[in-house]
């Protein structure tokens, strides 16, 4: 029988084409909403919050904006204040009920921020409060395990940084090629099956990937953690090679994340040789010629531009996480000691 | 033999006491530079962030600025271009002369940032680019993981935070308690012979704490891992309920990082009894007498406000990191993979 996470990755194609759809039309108010905003402050937790370090980068870079994520504990425990009329707040949250998400979105609007909620939820307390609700038609998730959930708040992350773009509109083109790559690489599981038998028998496993898919390998991270059981760490390659290449050995398994193109993948690359001559084994997810020239073993990723890869990159990633955690005997549906509404009570 | 990393241990009494002589007359001149700007940015890698991270949250605490950690990928890779005429950027290097932070700090000047460098050596690049070059009296740090270099960052940190705070220099009572406390806990050592032995017969280790000493956290994380090759998940405890808690069992040994005082200590001391449900074995590093109570195991604390209490609360844990090392059979002056200067390269 097919697991719910299964069948959610499978919807992905479709969810992500009725995102752009719901989505794009509301351009012109977001960028009306963002005008003269200098700085971006993305509010999230968990998989949200690695679909929120996407849009850091993409604020960044694309949109010419100061782009940072929130400590929400800064605003429950701290209560700290400051202006923030210079401030677009980007919340995001699937159910739209996390309480210290809809705080730190309702501190920051008292506070003269303009706030804008991507949520799965249109009638949820973040969706009703915020100056603009971009609600993702993605359905109920009932998978713990968040898929497309999370790949629609990054169509919605995409569609945010687009109309707030320096050339506004350009990102159109290649977010509207998105659901036909995710069609393709669900079609072709590319290396799929072979990263979940390397997976199965390592030791421990690592994740690196810097800039614009660094988002990507924590999400791909925090998903063999929290659905496989496996302890990950999920690192920049630069934070890497800072420490914690130390611990690195013949019973790693090494995930590096690349798009296609960019200024990243020579870099991660590199970081092969030396994980290889440490005993590690290698697996691409993604990455240009070279990166897969270099690793042991290669899962396909998009052909899209790095701007707008991760929509697509972590599709793959989700059929490995679901295929290892039952050849591992979990349930990839409800692993141990998750619940799908999970909250940090702002409280304690 | 004493290692040259326990040597640089107990020299940090002297060295914090001599970090606070020089850099607190300097107050003026940075809360000067420090006007009007509105934003912090923190640029660092390796230790440096992890005492960058404290200084993201004193900042925003104490001083009722935004302030954010860079990532230097931005600049150095995706070269993003924006006004930086409200942002004060503080930098720190222990050499000063990692590429990607000097080149950072050039380009946020180039910008309109006001910029201070925080570094080891006076002579270096990133000191005198700087508008404010803060200094540490370190001395040379010959072993390669950072203790004293590191407290004394946290101790420029604090008084650049105390000349910023909206009640400036609140902050140096406390700060001069600090190479007092330090040394009281270098004399005690309290629970840290028995805290080693439950880390050297651990299956993998846990550290959580969060806000003021998350970056204490991720700094014992990281230690633990580059120093004693332990893999370790490094996580504030709202994302450990996130996920990553799935993987907790009978073979995790838990550090939980907590200060005294502050709205922290409560949240730290209920996850506690989580991760003993799960067979975890717990210990805590600092906290009140709830967290104490709750953990198997106490390693004394500081008996500082939770502002500045993260400038010592790292010492016992250096303690633990330099005598778990030689208690498996590594040198704490040399890990294996890791030099004393590292660069992540800018230009792969």
């Amino acid at each position: 029988m097919r697991t719910m996470m299964a069948q959610e990755i499978s919807e992905q194609p479709d969810v992500l084409a009725r995102t752009l759809d719901a989505l794009m039309p509301l351009r012109s108010e977001l960028r009306e909403l963002g005008e003269g905003r200098r700085h971006v402050l993305l509010v999230a937790r968990g998989s949200s919050d690695n679909a929120s370090l996407y849009g850091r980068y993409l604020m960044e870079i694309h949109t010419g904006r100061g782009a940072t994520s929130a400590a929400p504990s800064l605003v429950t425990h701290y209560e700290v204040d400051r202006d923030l009329g210079d401030t677009l707040v980007v919340s995001v949250s699937q159910s739209g009920e996390t309480t210290e998400i809809v705080r730190t979105q309702a501190w920051a609007a008292e506070r003269g921020a303009r706030t804008i909620a991507i949520t799965n939820a249109a009638s949820s307390t973040l969706a009703s409060d915020a100056h603009v609700a971009l609600v993702t038609p993605a359905g109920t998730e009932r998978a713990v395990p968040a898929t497309k959930s999370y790949t629609s708040q990054l169509a919605a992350i995409a569609v945010v940084a687009d109309a707030l773009g320096i050339r506004a509109g350009t990102l159109e083109p290649p977010l509207r090629r998105v659901p036909d790559e995710v069609a393709r690489l669900l079609e072709q599981r590319h290396g799929v099956d072979e990263a979940v038998a390397v997976l199965a028998t390592a030791g421990s496993t690592l994740v690196s990937g810097r800039g614009l898919v660094f988002g990507t390998s924590l999400e791909v991270a925090l998903k063999l953690e929290e659905t496989c059981l496996r302890p990950v760490l999920g690192l920049s390659y630069a934070d890497l090679r800072h420490g914690p290449i130390a611990v690195v050995d013949a019973g790693v398994a090494a995930v590096l994340v690349a798009a296609e193109d960019g200024p990243m993948t020579a870099g991660v690359t590199k970081l092969v040789g030396q994980l290889r001559e440490l005993g590690a084994r290698t697996i691409a997810l993604g990455g240009d010629a070279d990166l897969k020239a270099a690793c042991e073993l290669v899962v396909a990723g998009p052909d899209l531009p790095e701007l707008v890869a991760p929509l697509a990159l972590i599709v793959p990633a989700q059929l490995i996480v679901e295929s290892l955690a039952r050849t591992l005997g979990l349930s990839p549906d409800a692993p141990r000691g998750l619940a799908k509404v999970t909250e940090s009570d702002p409280d304690s």
